[in-house]
């Protein structure tokens, strides 16, 4: 069986995994530490030398096993055409040439993507949007993250920066993002911004069991402390976690009139929350959207939380090397 | 040469042409008043019997011209593939089969489409976005249609509603929109709001021209009304239009961080209010999407106001065809 590395270069860690061609495998999956501080040499070194150390765990369980390729999935914005990071501010990156570094490090042709796009591309192949035509995932967490499958194919618009889900508006007038414009989904719904509302209600003088949690320390709130808070019934994070589901729904359903797809899969640390989370934001969906888009949709959770973007980095090198584009 | 007719079915007028193939003529341009009090098949007949004069004006011009076939535009929400309008509230119509009844009536094949997409076509066809890969279209009349335009394809989605751009929330706890959701792009910026916005403030307590404009009864405001105040320096309605502008900039903003197209195409009579509008509204998208979508995509007006959903219309007859789907 041929396989194909595929590597999920995050700012804090590096995934890789061998996956089949057929996409029914995933072997050697390993992760590391990104290291961001040693630098770009220093970070392609640690993907190269992870990268190894997963076709080594490969070979052990498939003597036979070969490997083909290489699919790199990287934070954005990117030129996948080029192969090239074109900034990376999480890990201190400018034209950054990834593609070719790695394809060098590992005698492997390679294909690069963005991150999101390839956990999207993921979850439609393998995950929770597979046998759909039209699907969006949105990664929750740090940031919020967004990738479009159109007719089983990333949709990449005009200079591969299309889906960015994270950063549409859904309150004008609202919140400062950190992309610079105003109520982004994001500034409402990441992690952080989960963690940041609570912190700032527990200063307006709310009581929480968070409070205590932490020490104290409000800056150490995270938005799987609120989660915790919330499973054992503290008010304040249940309250947080219905706003959360209330702007994750206005947003998902923008997405459902815009797009009308199929699935939209809802990655990352949010899906802890559960049905306390999924229940009133697919309520919301359907308040706000067109009735035959929400008829059309399910809006579910992720089913490749370790994996899904080592899966899509595999299959981007797939469906660029059936276009020409790998080098 | 071969033409193709186009209807634009609108719920005031019905216009219709004959398009040629390649696009580069439009012959026996007309429009009827629609009367959709004369119920589905007044309305049909009035439409055939447009379109036949449309056919017969085409002959006078071209005694050699042959018609291939007839494309239609209509409101939607429709299945496309079976060719039924499937509710039209502005026409009183439901699960309405119009593709067989114009195929019939004019005897020739037929195919359905979208208005607004048979606009966003048009004018990547033959107008604004010509020669793109990925365009959308915003039209703003009574309500605000969109069009999405993908590697040169109408863009339908998984049951044939994707492109509701003017249904997408700027505002999550705004104004409430026709279609029952809080805060669309349409409850700021279509015509009807424009004009209410006015009414509004001057009912608060603003001076404006515009009271005497309409001597006295506000409800008489039009858009138009406020662009022609707004070109004699009238504050409240240079206000207006500025607000306006902000508010389709921050809603075309999702859209180049969702799409990532080279081109959005404004159409309807907000173009009428010119540079005052487009001027702002440019500087607000650049101020809020990500700089590589901004310098990927021009934001400009259509360049078919009377003729882009005819062209569309023929268009989409065309690309159905190549696609095996005209009955």
């Amino acid at each position: 069986m041929n396989y194909i590395v595929g590597i999920d270069l995050g700012g804090t860690n590096i995934v890789v995994g061998c996956v089949s061609e057929d996409g029914t495998r995933v072997r050697g999956l390993v992760s590391e530490p990104t290291r961001s501080d040693l630098g770009p040499d220093g970070v392609v070194a640690r993907m190269v030398e992870t990268a190894k150390r997963s076709i080594e765990l490969l070979k052990k369980e498939e003597a036979t096993a070969k490997v083909a390729g290489v699919g790199i999935g990287a934070p954005g914005p990117l030129d996948f055409h080029k192969g090239v990071v074109l900034l990376a501010p999480n890990l201190g990156w400018k034209d950054m040439p990834l593609r070719s570094r790695i394809s060098e490090g590992l005698g492997l042709p390679a294909a690069l993507d963005n991150d999101a796009n390839c956990a999207a591309l993921g979850e439609w192949w393998q995950g929770a949007a597979k046998g759909s035509d039209h699907a969006l995932a949105v990664t929750i967490g740090t940031g919020i993250g967004g990738g479009v499958i159109l007719h089983g194919k990333i949709y990449h618009g005009a200079s591969d920066c299309a889906g960015e889900l994270g950063h549409t508006t859904i309150d004008m007038d609202g919140r400062r993002c950190a992309c610079g414009n105003y109520g982004c989904l994001e500034a409402y719904a990441s992690g952080p911004a989960i963690a940041l509302r609570a912190a700032e209600a527990i200063q307006s003088g709310y009581e929480s069991s968070l409070r205590a949690r932490v020490g104290g320390e409000l800056s150490k709130i995270t938005a799987q402390t609120v989660y915790d808070a919330a499973g054992e019934g503290d008010e304040l994070a249940l309250e947080v976690v219905r706003d959360t589901a209330t702007y994750l729904g206005a947003g998902i359903a923008n997405f459902l009139n815009i797009f009308n797809p199929e699935v939209v899969v809802v990655c990352g640390g949010v899906t802890a929350a559960g049905e306390r989370l999924f229940g009133p934001m697919q309520r919301e969906v359907a308040r706000r959207a067109f009735k035959p888009a929400v008829a059309a949709c399910r809006i579910v959770p992720g089913t490749l939380p370790g994996s899904a973007g080592v899966l899509g980095a595999a299959k981007a090198f797939l469906d660029q090397k059936g276009e020409g584009l790998v080098a």
